[in-house]
């Protein structure tokens, strides 16, 4: 995972939003999937496997976006992982490409499995900017749009404020907001710091 | 469809959930995979695919339980289909199995492609009972679990209850035990009425 690629939306694309039950992941993919094929005209399939980690208290999402078919609807080689815990960090980094992006919550993964992770500190962020960590999941939305590109920001707002519910559109745009702008510059440091950056 | 058979819990049980966009069907699917996973100890998979079809407003959430591991994350020959528009009835009762179980809204689905079609009126009887139609999606979760037992009822009341915003519990499991109630009588009017009954 050296050097970082964007991900290019005339592919496959297949990204895992990984952590625990509780952090609103499954949310979080159903969103990124409908932005993807209700506002940006591409195929999406969007995914939750449940089996005995799932007990444990595990969660983990996947979304595969394709501007062509998508013949098979698991992911198996990750172009773009976030982590919201350690043990999803530890569980899911093999199954990152080389050159695949890894996002994680920096409070959370505190020994990430490469320096070559962008971190942000997503749900402490949350909790100082809007007094509660609920809103973590769409800050982690942010996060990884800002980050990777794999949709564009106006589809996922559009897609965000479709599906939350009526009266917290404000404070869901500003979780946004908040992981959009940290995603950039976690993004732009990363890029700083190889001599594969790109703008 | 002329012999209608529960589907076994020792095996791999496809379930589609179609509709339109905005009946809840994927926080439906979502729920039913939950009971199965987290409140039965068996496996299951949900998946929504989008494509053209979901650009024009159609919505579907897929789910498959198996006591094995699930390779293949796709429904191909159904064993139950849940069908909440005429346009969902049209485009996926050939996709159900020759014993599967086809579930309608029977107000919304006014020509049934069988008449072994099992009918709930789910959306008016939601409206009716409870003053919206918000919920209609959880009584079809009742309706699904009362004529074809794919889950317990206390496992898909449980991943419900953890699902739904706080506040919601009560309407919920009133909803709920509404759909169940009428999956039931459906059930066993289907039994009564064919030489395939089974209690």
């Amino acid at each position: 995972m050296i050097a970082r690629t964007k991900p290019k939306a005339t592919k496959r694309i297949e990204i895992r939003l990984a952590g625990s039950g509780g952090q609103g992941l499954i949310t979080a993919g159903v969103i990124l999937a409908e932005a993807a094929a209700l506002h940006e005209g591409r195929n999406a399939v969007q995914t939750q496997s449940y089996g005995p980690e799932a007990r444990g208290g595990a969660s983990k999402a996947e979304v595969i976006i394709s501007d062509g078919p998508i013949h098979f609807p698991k992911a198996q080689r990750l172009d773009v992982l976030l982590a919201m815990t350690q043990e999803a960090s530890d569980l899911y980094y093999h199954d990152l490409k080389y050159e695949g992006i890894l996002l994680i919550d920096s409070d959370l993964v505190t020994s990430p499995p490469t320096s070559a992770a962008l971190g942000v500190p997503i749900t402490r962020m949350v909790r100082d900017e809007l007094g509660r960590e609920l809103f973590a999941n769409i800050a982690a939305l942010g996060v990884l749009v800002g980050a990777t590109g794999v949709v564009g920001e106006k589809a996922l707002q559009a897609a965000l404020l479709a599906r939350v519910p009526k009266g917290t559109e404000a404070v869901n745009k500003k979780a946004f907001a908040l992981g959009l702008k940290a995603g950039r510059a976690a993004a732009r440091v990363e890029d700083a710091g190889t001599e594969f950056a790109e703008d």
